[in-house]
């Protein structure tokens, strides 16, 4: 199903019908649009480019494959490989999305690691034997981030960056 | 499977049976691996890059994911997106690998072209309305490349290039 089709789902709900009347099909357009000519953070395309010089880089996403796509054009975002739900048949935080990915790029999976902004995204991912690594991001994980340590330091995660450009410096 | 697990059947089948001695397990993976580090064409890569900018451009390939991850960072192929048989559930020449791509891009087929060197891998996808580029390469279709002709030129594939530098260009 396509994001506009979720969005008229939604939109013919009780509790969204007070906007169906005001978005037309235009503006319906315009709003699932508007996901995938998102920008990038700031130190994303610059960090992946350095991240890719010393392992594989790929997304790990519940987006659609084309939405990951067009994103990754708009930001340059230049991953090595595009894993999405829509691929691994499931969705985050099932396990099938993680072994799908671990299986896909055939490593055990303590040789790959989540990065994430979401500390749930981490939990599930380390349930799998995955490495994981938290990105603190102003917008995500409100309330929560400021929580969230190494192991080093009595956490539950194996590193914590402020972004992928100091992530791409610390391996 | 894994390519090594694939080729030690192969060894133990009467047909190469006179090599499996020969060939050790350490000789058995070298083998496989050289089939990840392979040299692009000339022009690939910067045909890719090129490509890049005008279109989303991505693999569709029978190779495991893996393999086309390792051959894309060796050779420097910009993929947006790799599809591999094994993301599909199928291989070449099956519908599905054809039909699940133009899927996963959201394209109307028509929209999307097969590009190969192998003109099977053509008419397989053109029986799904995509566009069809044939590049000629020297160690592809050997004694088939010769007779591979435009449709306005009384052929059946849409474009022929000797580069992907060329098709850049067209485009």
């Amino acid at each position: 199903m396509g994001f506009v089709q979720i969005l008229d789902i939604m939109l013919a709900s009780q509790r969204w019908e007070h906007l169906a009347a005001t978005w037309d099909d235009t503006k319906r357009q315009e709003l699932v649009k508007f996901w995938h000519a998102l920008d990038g953070w700031p130190d994303s395309s610059k960090g992946l480019y350095r991240l890719k010089g010393k392992a594989i880089v790929g997304t790990l996403s519940n987006g659609s494959v084309r939405l990951l796509v067009n994103m990754a054009k708009h930001a340059d975002l230049p991953w090595d490989v595009v894993f999405s739900g829509e691929i691994l048949g499931s969705y985050k935080p099932d396990p099938q999305v993680y072994l799908g990915a671990i299986r896909y790029l055939s490593v055990p999976p303590e040789k790959c690691a989540m990065v994430a902004a979401h500390i749930h995204d981490l939990r599930a991912a380390a349930k799998h034997g995955m490495k994981t690594v938290y990105v603190r991001r102003s917008t995500e994980d409100v309330g929560v981030k400021e929580q969230v340590k190494r192991k080093a330091d009595g956490g539950e995660v194996d590193v914590v960056v402020d972004s992928l450009e100091e992530l791409a410096a610390e391996l």
